[in-house]
């Protein structure tokens, strides 16, 4: 108890007063949950808040003692088989919470589960709903730029190929927190500006595609120890942003986010692609999901695709 | 106190004498992590013992309550954001645990992280390893069999088409506890006999393949109310059985389990590309992920293609 006590005068309790309002998403496999709600937080009483919780990874280095202190009751039983419901001790912290409040309904809307749609993109359909919104959309890449011209993120970058049609800079991506070498994630960048996606790509960037394969996993295989048949390289269609981009990310980690068969696309699959025929990703129908959130979501809508 | 008491007599500690050997693998996406270690169950003094554990996604029903008496830490605060580490208060049981004790040298290999090892099967390697090696390999199907002549889990199948060459049972997977639609998971599995995988499809499948989609969506529709435009379908390859079947999952997950792109193949995209070039699977290369405990991974490995 004298721990207990320690423990107790150390924190504060945020929530003591929220309210739930809504659960906007629960995602049962990472153990995450978005919600809506009222807390009060520094001046502001009762102010709209969400809250995305998120159950902790297990730590390896209390685990074992935390297991000696952790009270269990069985559920079934089977032979050598059997499953438990457990109550751990509670020595370490179990959540993280990130918490934004005051929230505005554009805050909720990011945090809410949004209504999936299947769009089987056509030549047709890519020329005349997605071509005019990527043309109307304003999302700025001033900040790939950035990159690029080592204004930002100078220090990050893992390696660099400067040349001006075949190079690229390849960097981690923000999801990675660059310590755990299993959720290894890099991105490579492009230096040619005006390649927008996938459907730009014919037979004279087969030489660009081959040098991006060839160094970066030459360089994460240098830097990382991660061997070339250890690594998943695929583009995004659609990408996040329209100037091109190829993810490499850790074969340990099966279907981490952006592998999705509906969005990821092998580079090794896209270079023999284009090898049978140039014009392939000009023929192709390329399938993927919208989120009636998104703008793109929007055109097919007003198109009278859904 | 009088509520901590209560919850003491009536839980056991499972795991007071636990001794950790090694971590066989961890997953900090799902929360769950996988333990070789010795405990006492029954008669079994001190037996090996794989432990997994898997922390408990969010309960809607006690969260409000658990959360006012949650303490918080500030880890991070920026005009509306901030971020904190918490301590729930340990209401409701916070983690899973399956035991197998005790436990054999395949118990362990089977939880333990396998290196995983990236095939670019070329049509040659297909012939020259695969082919042989799924000859040779003695997987029953007898248990497909079973199914597809209502020997077993006839009260599962949601819809069937007795067609002997057109014809299909769709029924729920395993993985999915047939409850949350969010999570809906079934599978197709075809009347034919003798077609072994993607590689054995050409044009005289394509009304099968036809048939399975028109009708498997329309029966999840009329079933579950979930929609054509918010499923993904495919196959995987390699499959974990070599007799024909077809995965829907609802697009609501992302990226789950058996979606990633070195194993999922969108049924659209295989008829599309059959339509193109009848031997489109006969002459493709396509990648997937082995891991070295899998058979197909030694007859790669006895290949020397590693």
């Amino acid at each position: 108890t004298g721990d207990q006590k320690e423990i107790d005068n150390s924190h504060s309790s945020l929530f003591k007063d929220f309210t739930l309002k809504r659960v906007l998403r629960e995602d049962p496999r990472s153990k995450t949950i978005s919600l809506h709600g009222s807390l009060t937080k520094g001046q502001h009483v009762s102010a709209d808040a969400v809250v995305l919780l998120e159950r902790k990874p297990f730590e390896v280095s209390t685990l074992e003692d935390s297991l000696h202190k952790t009270r269990t009751t069985e559920t079934l039983s089977n032979d050598i088989y059997s499953t438990h419901d457990a109550f751990s001790p509670g020595l370490s912290p179990d959540l993280k919470a990130t918490v934004i409040c005051p929230a505005t309904e554009k805050h909720i809307s990011k945090y809410s589960e949004h209504e999936p749609f299947l769009v089987r993109e056509t030549p047709d359909l890519y020329k005349n709903v997605t071509e005019p919104c990527m043309a109307q959309s304003k999302f700025s890449i001033q900040w790939v730029y950035n990159i690029l011209e080592k204004k930002t993120e100078s220090e990050r970058i893992v390696v660099e190929d400067s040349d001006p049609d075949l190079g690229f800079v390849l960097l981690p991506d923000m999801k990675w927190d660059r310590k755990n070498i299993d959720q290894l994630y890099l991105v490579a960048i492009v230096h040619k500006h005006g390649i927008r996606s996938l459907r730009d790509l014919g037979s004279e960037h087969l030489p660009l595609l081959e040098n991006i394969r060839t160094k970066g996993l030459a360089a994460i295989k240098k830097n990382f120890g991660v061997a070339a048949h250890q690594m998943r390289v695929c583009l995004h269609y659609q990408p996040s942003y329209y100037h091109l981009h190829v993810h490499f990310t850790n074969l340990r980690l099966d279907s981490p986010p952006g592998s999705d068969v509906l969005r990821a696309h092998l580079l090794d699959d896209v270079i023999d692609n284009i090898h049978t025929d140039p014009d392939f990703y000009q023929k192709a129908t390329i399938s993927y999901a919208l989120r009636d959130g998104d703008e793109l979501y929007k055109w097919y809508k007003n198109a009278n695709y859904f």
